[in-house]
């Protein structure tokens, strides 16, 4: 059995090995993850992973079959070997809880280690938190035109692996979503899960309605009828209404109850179904909806409508299809040199490439009066800012904007935990009830312009000013080196 | 511990169970697999993930946490828990071989088993037949651009979980890659794994040369300098060249050696380095390249002169960005009734939807002369081409249209091959290289109109007069239920 030390890029054991004949391996040293932009052209992006990367980072060993391939490959002196069967993370990561709402640019995770350790760190690291992060900013978009709807999550079919579907079903809920139809995720995380039947119910008996029957015998209380096998508004609904009929008339119709459409047009079946239910004395009944669902195509089926008040969604969602990757990066950003700690910058011919030098922190400024976040400060680490006082925002995009905070108006909160101290793991992930309403109120605390789905009104996020003077001070020592 | 048989969607389970107490989850019945349209407007797919599968069924059990976290559901009865405590896939899987080139419509994969056995494999088995035949034929269409070009995946912390990058990885091998940076999937599957070094290795030094005289000091035959750390044409090639000039004079300049490009414009850069890297003598340096590639990227490059011969990709290759998801269905095709075979049809309002009934066969025809696929019947089960005889060629889309293939002018294949019988592996998964020298021969047997990026040529797919005349009956059987 292989052990997650081997998720990894080769590359990181081969540098980890070379530092560490160079003598270097044990070099103090600060990474950050951040991003450089956000998903699906949205306005934010919703952290998630961060569970899964403490108990990645807590165990964290390699194991006799990892080393024995590592030897195999030949890249490796035993030496080396010997120090990777010893191997433990043992320093202190700083992160944003997941929940949090975060942006461009800003510090979303920060690595003091060894050189050897963060190195090992980047690859599992990053795949977590990327993919998670983007599952659960694809499932607030999807919350976002729901409304109070409810949102289950079905995409396992078509997910890209075991790990994207239970994890993204995972990331899914702290985006927003209600439950899901995986198993496996309702089992590792305590998350609602629920089902009821497919196609292949109704054709395993003579007749739909037959099919319809035999499900409430087994599932009188989990009752939502697939109405799309045949024909949906000739026979399937018709047959439901049957179905709803003896029920009440046994006193035995559910609390909850409803049908489901798979196929066809959404909009005019939801209508349609609507009015027959509707007719027959059940206006409550739930409408569910499923087939290549996404916030576009939900928010266009409201808008003309539907009466649809239940949606799962697959494909879009697990696959976060029309923006399948969340391009967060883990750099150096500095490191001690004979004991002193030396900021570093990594230069880039794109200008937005530019990292942010030196170990920083990230303040968030909320408004008194409406609770509402006002901007974020990206700040050398212990930088505080002193909310009696008035405070400037000023922009490094448009030097000419500029807006002042007046002192008592607003109250500051710093964003990155502590996760990780000296190996030991300090933080504990909070239920995932809890981590789904700290990310409900981070959304609230959005004006809804930022909420958009499409061009959002962009975060005001600025550096501090001894950032920038750290920041101009690098990029000029580097840039001299060329002329 | 949870197993993969909770890798599944609820209602599959609750189907199951009300099978089960409805006394009709030991009818026997056949599944199909099949998809409805190419990834990425591609002309074909290429099948990955049978191995994977096969491992999944193997081990297919129901465990005690399992049916414990069953039981805390509430939605199982005892009796049922205990039937699945002795669950077992006890049916038959035909299946298309890996690297086997398909289109669609076609039988990938066909399961007779009791109906509890099928339903319960159709969420995984999707899954993994999905993901890896997007990413085979992902990277085919990568390695279709990049020639003899070496094509490394790179994509990990990008992946979408850590079955993503692993599974993807291989994948990404039978559609053509030559390798991967991920270390797991180079332990898991025997496949080259290869690495070099990142930018945090030359920021560990005091300079960029000393980083590259450290890396040549440990890894003298494994020698590709990352040169675009700084500048790259100012500084990094020119430091490259410096090395190699050094190992040269010291005869100690491997075969093999390069540069690797990882960010600005790689056209530009890579002809300005091969030019630099020539006026020095070392003409046949390597000049890898990364940074957001894919098919049409690299194409756009070697338009422009490029002078890579070697891509790293990363991204765009392990989620599939432009189409991270394949369509694959799994329906029911039939069913056996009083110990009758009764043919199966799912009827849709969009006719696309409609399936095939039946137990059905892929029959390959390939021209004797050139060897290359001509058509693909999707036959019943135990129909045959006689090659010696003539054989029309029909259209479904186009009845006007029309082929005549001469007797003794072609030959044919069946595609499906027995992978389970009675629950018991028939089938052993070649080696990884046999199975990507078979896909090599797949997609040579295509003309190059076929293998187009854009808009290629559609392969002749038909159905056989037997099928097509049950599909018919079928079809008129239903439809006149609504009239």
């Amino acid at each position: 059995m292989y052990t997650k030390a081997l998720v990894t890029d080769l590359y990181q054991l081969t540098m980890m090995q070379g530092l560490f004949f160079e003598g270097k391996h044990e070099q103090r040293c600060v990474f950050d993850r951040f991003y450089r932009k956000n998903p699906f052209q949205n306005g934010y992006t919703v952290i998630a992973g961060l569970n899964h990367v403490i108990d990645y980072v807590k165990r964290l060993r390699f194991g006799a079959d990892d080393l024995q391939y590592l030897r195999h490959t030949g890249f490796f002196k035993e030496e080396f070997l010997r120090y990777l069967q010893g191997f433990s993370f043992t320093g202190d990561i700083y992160a944003m809880p997941e929940g949090t709402v975060a942006f461009p640019q800003e510090v979303l995770l920060r690595v003091h280690a060894k050189k050897s350790e963060a190195i090992l760190l980047e690859t599992c690291l990053s795949m977590i938190l990327n993919h998670e992060s983007l599952i659960a900013t694809k499932a607030r978009r999807i919350r976002t035109v729901a409304g109070n709807d409810t949102l289950m999550e079905f995409g396992l079919r078509r997910a890209q692996g075991k790990s994207a579907g239970v994890h993204g079903a995972r990331a899914a809920m702290i985006g927003g979503f209600n439950g899901t139809s995986n198993v496996l995720a309702g089992a590792m995380f305590h998350m609602p899960v629920l089902g009821t039947m497919a196609h292949s119910w109704i054709m395993s008996f003579a007749s739909e309605l037959e099919a319809f029957r035999a499900y409430v015998r087994q599932y009188p209380n989990n009752l939502i009828l697939l109405v799309d096998t045949y024909n949906t508004l000739k026979q399937g609904v018709p047959n439901a209404i049957k179905i709803f009929t003896e029920l009440r008339q046994k006193n035995c119709l559910p609390a909850v109850y409803g049908i489901r459409l798979d196929s066809g047009d959404l909009a005019y079946l939801s209508k349609e179904a609507r009015k027959q239910l509707q007719a027959a004395g059940f206006s409550d009944a739930i409408i569910a909806a499923s087939n290549d669902l996404d916030e576009n195509l939900i928010a266009e089926l409201k808008a003309q409508g539907s009466e649809i008040n239940s949606w799962g969604v697959g494909t879009h969602l697990i696959t976060a299809k029309d923006s399948p990757s969340l391009g967060g990066v883990f750099k150096l950003v500095g490191q001690y040199e004979d004991g002193q700690f030396v900021p570093k910058i990594k230069m880039s011919d794109n200008v937005e490439k530019i990292s942010n030098p030196g170990i920083k922190n990230v303040l968030r400024i909320y408004d008194k009066e409406t609770g509402k976040m006002k901007a974020d400060v990206i700040t050398l680490a212990g930088e505080e800012i002193d909310s009696t006082k008035d405070y400037e925002l000023t922009s490094d995009k448009a030097p000419w904007r500029f807006r002042l905070l007046k002192g008592g108006t607003y109250h500051v909160k710093s964003l990155l935990q502590p996760i990780f101290k000296e190996g030991r793991a300090v933080y504990t992930t909070p239920p995932l009830q809890d981590i789904i309403s700290y990310a409900e109120e981070q959304i609230q605390s959005l004006w809804p312009e930022y909420r958009r789905l499409v061009n959002p009104e962009e975060m005001w996020v600025q550096r501090s000013k001894k950032l920038s003077a750290l920041r101009e001070e690098l990029l000029e020592k580097e840039s001299m080196k060329f002329f």
